[in-house]
């Protein structure tokens, strides 16, 4: 079924009850008005051995983007973060020194993305270790930004470029495999540090707010392009059409997938945790939107009837396929 | 070093960046102020085999227990919940009707506490089941009760009755092993209710809101009368005095206690998830307590040199400790 399809099947008919919810299950975060500003609030599980592997992932970094995966959120509907809670299942495994590694990573990415650790729970774990945050922060209501409105005709942009943490995961891995006591990554640091320490992209919005510039729908690429982009259409009933030279994709990792007999564009569609926003906009934005640094214009929304397409180097049209992160795991 | 231990240290130094920040770690929920109301959050994470045990929990019950639980550390800051996320690590091992009980028990308590249910994560585990669940909440900033306010010569209350739940789970456990194909729960119904599905004390809150007293320090009683009381009396600098012939004891706990040769007593100071309210308030309004139902008075707030004490039937002085919860299980 599938983690969106099982959310859906067991979320379908909640009604809000509290007339403080503005916006329940189905966007990045949730949206609730209490008073002057709307406070968005968004939650995140990592379980080892499924969302991160400790042989190669130190602990502080671990922390560092289990917090920021939360922030990325929150940006994602144009907010900013302000709090955090964590709560953490520890096995017998760890020793106090590792914990501490762990926060320390939590805190220095609340410190440079000015956000609060307010509280939390740890408790003993029998097996592996568990990572449970949930993020809190605010917006004007007239700011925030859901992934319902995107329009014919507006252009699709993405920051960065994709398919990046996936190609540092794939790196480590190869590593991993090879057994070699010193595992040889120069050159390719800054893959290593997408997968290990992403960012979420503040900056982005600070530019795009400059620039005066109000995304019509915007969604963070944690599961990979291709299916964020077909969330934003399904719930704006709209299609889209995006172009293959036009993906922002970095020159080492395309270096390495070739290396590697893997295909960049696949990864950089369905390649996951890259933390990129991706948002759609008007079309009368198009001048506004050239100062703003490392964005890219990659497509525009078509009619719904079209679907969601890619338009290959020799002019072919390839229907988008969600595959997602979970198809490179399997 | 404990839980409260650990957090403590890993949060010693942490200091408040947002100006909506105005209470982080150290109480039941943390407070922050995002316009005319105060939002309350609170979360809890637990784990299959460390919090609870398939083998006699229903999954609704579970799922029912989990989100009481946070609606309850709500409630102890004087709160209304209002809004929650539950993320789920779910193994192979459950189907998808399992998901649907534990939701279900998620939901029904929702409906029953007007709260609702606004996002959340569901990933595969490799292992069991792992729940957690993060709780939002308002108040006006006059009403919140923190756990430092408890002055001298003030009363100190608690609602319904103590190690009713510990009972609950001691006859889980014996009929567990005893095995029998039909095991014998007949009058002890209310045991395994408190065990398995307890309710946050809204209703007091309500009685006390009736009544005109607001509580000077207060928390729920989710590791044990004795651990939250110290907690109370050391963030508020005072000392305390409880009798034992004033703790409320339902009978038929103390009779299973009597057969299963336990000291009922040590099981309502220690005892764990009764979900009561403890609370300290004003001498003053001891008339004004009176009506408000299912409510008793058990001591009353000391100099802090005087320490945290148990008068016995027989007049004797007995330190109170903090084993909490922790201290039954191993």
């Amino acid at each position: 079924m599938g983690e969106f399809g099982l959310i859906k099947h067991l979320t379908k008919d909640i009604k809000p009850l509290q007339p403080s919810t503005k916006k329940g299950i189905g966007d990045d975060c949730a949206v609730m008005d209490f008073g002057t500003k709307r406070v968005l609030m968004t939650t995140d599980m990592l379980l080892e051995g499924v969302h991160f592997n400790l042989e190669y992932v130190p602990l502080k970094h671990l922390g560092y983007k289990a917090a920021v995966v939360n922030f990325s959120d929150i940006y994602a509907m144009n907010g900013t973060p302000t709090q955090i809670t964590v709560s953490l299942g520890i096995s017998k495994r760890f020793s106090v020194e590792d914990i501490e590694a762990l926060y320390s990573g939590i805190r220095l990415a609340c410190e440079r993305y000015h956000v609060d650790l307010v509280g939390g729970d740890t408790c003993a774990s029998m097996t592996g270790l568990t990572i449970s945050i949930t993020c809190l922060g605010v917006a004007s209501a007239k700011d925030i930004v859901y992934r319902n409105g995107a329009k014919l005709n507006d252009l699709i942009c993405v920051s960065g470029n994709l398919g990046t943490a996936y190609m540092g995961l794939q790196l480590l891995e190869r590593e991993r495999l090879a057994n070699a006591e010193q595992p040889d990554f120069s050159g390719k640091e800054y893959l290593l540090e997408r997968q290990l320490k992403p960012e979420a992209r503040k900056d982005i919005l600070e530019g795009l707010r400059k620039a005066g510039v109000k995304p019509t729908a915007m969604m963070d690429v944690s599961d990979g392009l291709s299916s964020e982009l077909m969330h934003i259409c399904s719930q704006s009933g709209v299609g889209c059409c995006i172009y293959e030279d036009k993906l922002p994709i970095d020159f080492a990792a395309a270096q390495l997938a070739e290396e590697m007999n893997l295909n960049i564009v696949t990864c950089a569609l369905n390649g996951g945790e890259d933390y990129e926003l991706l948002f759609t906009c008007s079309l009368d934005d198009y001048e506004k939107l050239i100062p703003v640094e490392d964005l890219y214009i990659i497509g525009h929304i078509t009619k719904p009837e079209y679907g969601c397409n890619l338009i290959g180097r020799n002019g072919e049209e390839i229907p988008l396929k969600a595959q997602g992160w979970n198809a490179f795991q399997s």
